[in-house]
């Protein structure tokens, strides 16, 4: 194929918005749509492994929840929000891309505040696999920092549907990245431990059982698949209410998160969880985790030869 | 002056961002800023009035303090913003305006998921006067509607930091508006009264005494105005927590807002408030608040005229 005009250049990433298709480094929204003002709108992430999206189906039913629950209409069905995420992910050539699905309020006539009268927006794009942990922590584990700020609480914003109010979390990773550690998970305001930016929190409790919170959190879609990974392992894992004070004394902790999948902890606030290297049953789960991304049941290849 | 190409049209309003002027219509933020995509922002609105700003130098104040409390920086000093927030009422030629500038956190580089990383973005646009009631419910007053949803409390998201955490405010205005009520205000979950969307709350209550919430709420500057103007009429405010049932049996309720300034509500949750008609106190402010409009001390004149 040749051209006169430079084609664009998706090698960064490619996004989807105002129904075209156009490089993530030009992409904008506008700045008058609620979806930036009021911080209006759901999303979802969902990954591509090696040239396929993994749990496909369950990105996309969780994002349908999450747009419900906001009463915002992504306009468009779940077969075409995946032929647009697929397409984002074709033109980048990404193999191992982290995808993003949005639907934004818009912004209703001027001059009225009514948000039932605005014309909701999609938009998508693909950009490189994100890591939460980098290799090196990856390999020691993450020190993990137990922050005093309260999480939103869901009767406020409903944690399970999936949002960007996170100015919590920002204000509890800045405080824990001031202090040396390299995340930071936040608190019910009562002891309990919820969740952290991006991610959910699990431990290896001081008798062997997985905990996980059961409320006031997002739904996460890889902690759903640590659940059933554990189930098919034969692990008892518990969800439920987390005190801070069992996780601080439980053999191991680790995270979920689509930005990397199972994550290990191996010291909170400074002191080191169990003997302080990577758990056997956090171990377990990193390669299940992983195992499950050949399994053509959660696999949905991309096609990247499409014109 | 001539020119071969078309003009742009600033007639809708015009926005800086990314160091441009642009027509609002095509004003637009990057889809992988943060200040989208974990509303990690702060901003304050101030208006034009008849061709001048009201009380400029107390909502760019507000903004510094509001960006510190979020780790945020404009980049540009406080007479800059001025010229930037005068450019754009400039270009738009309105004389009657709502004006709003923001601090959005940028990007980090990608990869990395430290927000002090990230290089802050100044954005500002002006639009015509936004009204938060229309005329009709300006001269019969607004129906309000109490929402059972809790505001984000202020250990979460700090309420005096101008922010864009507002899924809590549409979630109540929803409601509100599905019952055909005008507006909405969200409690503290405890049984008090806190704010609603874009607005203060203030009740004459039974003695006759005007209160307004003292914390969980964002230190409005049209609040701050009518309490001073309060003090100058010599009526007594009060500010502490205030009770939905104070509110409920109150003689007069009213809401303070850079969106109309003083307005009255005549019905809560369907029920009039004192006689259901625009109470006393209420109008002395309303008048207050447009004479003071005029005052030398709070008007900043916008120069049109500069190119």
């Amino acid at each position: 194929m040749t051209t006169s005009t430079p084609l664009p250049d998706f090698s960064h990433g490619a996004a989807y918005t105002r129904g075209r298709f156009v490089p993530i480094d030009g992409a904008s929204i506008p700045i008058t749509d609620w979806g930036f003002l009021r911080s209006d709108a759901a999303y979802d992430v969902v990954t591509v492994w090696d040239g396929a999206f993994f749990r496909l189906d369950a990105h996309l039913e969780r994002f349908a929840a999450s747009c419900r629950r906001f009463r915002l209409d992504p306009g468009i069905d779940d077969a075409r929000i995946a032929q647009v995420l697929a397409e984002c992910v074709r033109l980048s050539g990404l193999r191992r891309a982290y995808v993003e699905m949005i639907v934004t309020r818009g912004q209703p006539p001027w001059g009225s505040r009514d948000p039932r009268q605005a014309v909701n927006q999609f938009h998508a794009f693909a950009v490189p696999y994100v890591w939460i942990a980098n290799e090196e922590q990856r390999a020691r584990g993450l020190h993990l920092h137990l922050s005093g700020v309260p999480r939103i609480p869901s009767a406020s914003v409903d944690a399970r549907a999936k949002n960007y109010h996170w100015a919590d979390l920002t204000q509890g990773l800045l405080e824990a990245l001031d202090a040396g550690y390299d995340t930071v998970a936040l608190g019910d305001g009562t002891g309990n431990v919820v969740e952290g930016p991006g991610f959910n929190v699990f431990c290896v409790n001081a008798t062997g059982t997985i905990v996980t919170p059961a409320s006031g959190v997002l739904e996460g879609v890889t902690r759903r698949t640590v659940i059933e990974i554990a189930a098919q392992l034969g692990m008892a894992v518990e969800t439920r209410p987390l005190p801070a004070t069992e996780l601080r004394a439980a053999r191991e902790v680790f995270l979920s998160t689509s930005a990397g999948g199972v994550l290990p902890i191996t010291r909170v606030d400074g002191q080191p969880v169990g003997d302080g290297r990577i758990g056997r049953v956090t171990q377990q789960l990193i390669d299940t985790y992983w195992a499950w991304h050949q399994d053509p049941r959660y696999c949905t290849p991309v096609d990247y030869d499409t014109v």
